[in-house]
């Protein structure tokens, strides 16, 4: 904890992130014979699948960087807020990772984008039928929400109302409103919906990835300001720096999906123009595209600044996302 | 409120709790242009199909019969509990019926039990197709969690506890450890997971239902009791109560299965039999498998009358279930 929230490089920070995490998932998944092992094995197959934990790391990062806002404003200069907020910040970003991961399997269904392959894997209805896919992501939404609301252990008025306010944040992100809803669109997009057909334009593409992926990392950044007892501003700044970072990452997405090779991204590359969507490339082209993710983490950063959120981690990692690779 | 928890016949409790379900579900499910329209149309042409709304029924009941539990015992007699039980109450109830909705609309799917008609009415997939109906499920399930989160809005620790708790129990009954899970071992059972097929004996078909529709069955009442205000015994009793419920429910849903027809039903009748799930006319013949619900009834009986939650409609709630028709 202390260790994670003071690493002393962002590739550190991440790798004891991403370590924490994998172990609390580990203990918090439930295992047989509490369930039955089919569940069990499929859930697990998702989730350690080697996902790049970004929402998790986008939680710790904002905990953190709300604890560091806090310290520095102590009259007492002491560090006391700090070291707990990565725990607080955990099962949130745990949960929110068990979403994220949940609606993978969901998404690349026959009855969605009908995927087979993903981080180089075949996807889980291919290895466990359709049925136990849709059952174990029912399972992990369902754990997700759980997790919230048992860890961390308080009777703690302040901290059962922190807990209160993420698990209506991240339902909100998850939901009709956020991801759901925006799958919903790309699937009438995809003339998935006999009679629900869409047309989309760049802006109803945005609204569409603002829904779709935005609002669940824009919550992932949020529940770790809340949990880390971040005043209004500071839950404020910590969802927008996260909006701008996760429209950079959709960009991103959409320009590896044109340019990177099935083996860099461990999927199947140009799947999007294969399959018609609207993408930033298709719609702006290559370099404006560029120029549109970079615009983002400007903007990303200039949030920081006026928040008082600059010290820690949070524009690195806006720098990781609109410079990765796969 | 009072009306409700004070009507005067069960025909009046259940016409009233119905009416105040389907009033709040129909006020708390988002509509556009907070979602979608498709996932609204989706959700709600599932969660207003004329259900039975069983478990908020179980929900409400079990939080009027603790408030009158509660106001017995008080000194000064007065009906102070009484009255606000069943508003506390309401969002659980809803976000039961919600979590109980999504699992027909998954269950329903080709890749699961692949019904096409239920409630009379063809199955959701068959209207919106796959893609959606798996989406509009997974949106109630997010909207379930949101809804006990938010409802009802307060800053009281105790309540906020009350409502974490609520949500951890509802989430273990709907996740791999419940209700998931018995729909998993079902799958596995009527050989559609390949490789991880299942036999079923009389212990482990009860094992199955246990899971499968007994855990959301329980976690109604519970949630109820404890929205009330229950200590941990009306809690346990509630919950055991509503354990004997639901597997009398069960038997009784199969003893239909058998006899009943599609008209009565709303779904097709024989239908178990036609796929070689064991049930428990199959197992016992339809004469012990009566007696053994009525044997649940009794014994949800005593357990009211041990812990003092004989007022209300409970009983008159287990043998509603018993004697039903459809």
């Amino acid at each position: 904890m202390g260790q994670v929230a003071r690493a002393e490089s962002l590739a550190a920070f991440i790798e004891q992130a991403r370590l924490r995490v994998d172990r609390a998932l580990d203990a918090w998944l439930p295992a047989p014979p509490a369930c039955p092992a089919i569940v069990s094995e499929a859930m697990r197959y998702s989730v350690f699948a080697g996902g790049k934990r970004l929402r998790p790391i986008l939680t710790l990062a904002a905990a953190d960087a709300v604890a560091r806002q806090i310290e520095s404003r102590s009259t007492s200069g002491s560090a006391g807020a700090g070291p707990g907020a990565i725990d607080l910040a955990l099962p949130a970003a745990c949960a929110i990772e068990l979403i994220h991961t949940y609606s993978l399997i969901h998404d690349d269904l026959p009855a969605m984008d009908d995927d087979t392959l993903r981080r180089g894997r075949p996807t889980l209805h291919v290895v466990y039928g359709d049925g136990v896919a849709i059952l174990a992501g029912d399972a992990l939404q369902a754990e997700a929400f759980g997790l919230l609301a048992r860890e961390p252990e308080t009777r703690e008025a302040g901290l059962a109302m922190r807990k209160l306010r993420v698990a209506a944040l991240v339902a909100e992100a998850a939901g009709a409103a956020g991801m759901v809803g925006g799958q919903a669109i790309d699937l009438q997009a995809a003339g998935q919906v006999p009679g629900y057909g869409l047309v989309l334009d760049s802006t109803s593409l945005e609204g569409m990835h603002r829904q779709k992926t935005g609002a669940l990392i824009r919550a992932s950044a949020a529940a770790g300001a809340v949990m880390a007892g971040g005043d209004e501003e500071a839950v404020d700044a910590a969802d927008r720096w996260a909006a701008d970072v996760g429209l950079a990452f959709q960009i991103v997405d959409d320009i590896l999906d044109v340019e990177g090779s099935a083996g860099d991204l461990g999927k199947t590359a140009g799947k999007d123009a294969a399959r018609d969507k609207p993408t930033y490339p298709a719609l702006f082209g290559i370099d404006r595209s560029r120029t549109l993710a970079r615009e983002c983490l400007d903007r990303s950063r200039s949030t920081l600044a006026r928040a008082a959120l600059g010290a820690g981690w949070l524009h690195e990692i806006a720098e990781w996302v609109v410079s990765r690779r796969n």
